[in-house]
């Protein structure tokens, strides 16, 4: 049951509550956002500028926020270096995770060479692809393995979460060798619904509906200009 | 103002409310989640088993849908063809969209092969690179133009939405060019805050964001062991 006694500490109550995925994800907008206002030294910042910068209301930025304790001066704002510490911390991002790539096609090669996992303490250790021209060779400083290596090199690297960018028919297979490695975290790019134990941790990226987003609201537009 | 006569169609009164994007974004889900269910020869399918298969809430999903009116049979659940078409109306994937890809790099490369768009009447037309060597070559059927000829090319295929995969450094200049050829709806995968017109409607994608929701749940799952 949720305890919310006053004498709970706050790290404590925001793990028993039910924190939407969403809010979650924002978060790492916000931090992007704050990361972006401190390079333009802007070390305080109104919940009305972030939330403007990032075209959200300003109610949801502090609804947000408010699952995880209080934040801010009011009538000032947050600090930005405040804030920021304290996102990486609730995000888990003041350590480093080691990641894996499974699947070096041009999607694997291109979160291989993403800048922005590394600002951010999110390091790929290791490719694997079934292609034997890729493996054994160097991209950008990370190691293509073949998949009979998987296991060795999660273990040998101390790899916590696996990048699954193979073709939908192969995703299956390799989430469950995965998972008999001991990874319990998987960012999936196959547009392919995986089944998993409960205690993985699954997130399925689809291109389309980040898409499809932008016609909806083109097809809206377009009727209000009739 | 917000004219919630019963004699309004429900198509008009879903344009005047304010639909979270988050919602949008699920509405993608389901699609997917309705055409999986159909290929198992699902033809009705309950709110409960929908959410179950996403992992969220049924609430959740019936709050999502009732901005667009009345779904499904109560006691008995959707008709997964019926909520297929009704959504894809919604989402305007009734239609075909014409897309270009700005930088061709592996990102790029890995979007214009990406099978999950045409399925959804997504059709990447052309894409555009710097790069002289990458210019007027075939690409999975879809032809490489230099910058110069962003202007020409998409008025010639009617294109109306960009992403954009080029670096950080050129993101701002690209999507200015694209603005001032008629492009008002753009993906955005450089990891860089573009300002644009506020009839622009803009995405952005950030990889980092995905995979910080998991180090968020795994962070969370550690803690719950101790």
């Amino acid at each position: 049951m949720l305890n919310r006694s006053p004498a709970m500490n706050e790290e404590k109550v925001y793990q028993e509550k039910k924190i939407p995925e969403d809010t979650i994800i924002r978060l790492s907008y916000y931090l992007r956002a704050l990361i972006y206002f401190l390079e333009e030294n802007k070390k305080v910042v109104s919940s009305r500028q972030l939330a403007e910068f990032l075209k959200i209301s300003h109610h949801q930025l502090r609804k947000d926020l408010s699952y995880f304790g209080h934040f801010g001066k009011k009538g000032v704002g947050y600090s930005s270096y405040e804030l920021i510490d304290r996102i990486k911390e609730i995000l888990g991002l003041n350590q480093q995770w080691n990641v894996c790539v499974v699947g070096f096609g041009n999607l694997g090669r291109a979160l291989s060479s993403y800048k922005g996992f590394r600002d951010q303490g999110l390091c790929i250790k290791a490719a694997f692809d079934v292609d034997k021209n890729k493996q054994n060779k160097n991209y950008n400083g990370i190691k293509v393995y073949g998949l009979d290596k998987i296991q060795n090199v999660i273990k040998k690297e101390n790899i916590r979460i696996a990048i699954i960018t193979v073709p939908k028919e192969n995703a299956k297979e390799i989430s469950n060798q995965l998972y008999k490695t001991g990874i319990r975290a998987i960012l999936n790019f196959a547009p392919v619904k995986l089944s998993l134990p409960q205690e993985v941790i699954l997130k399925d990226v689809d291109f389309s509906c980040q898409l499809t987003y932008l016609t909806y609201r083109l097809k809206l537009s377009e009727k209000k200009n009739f």
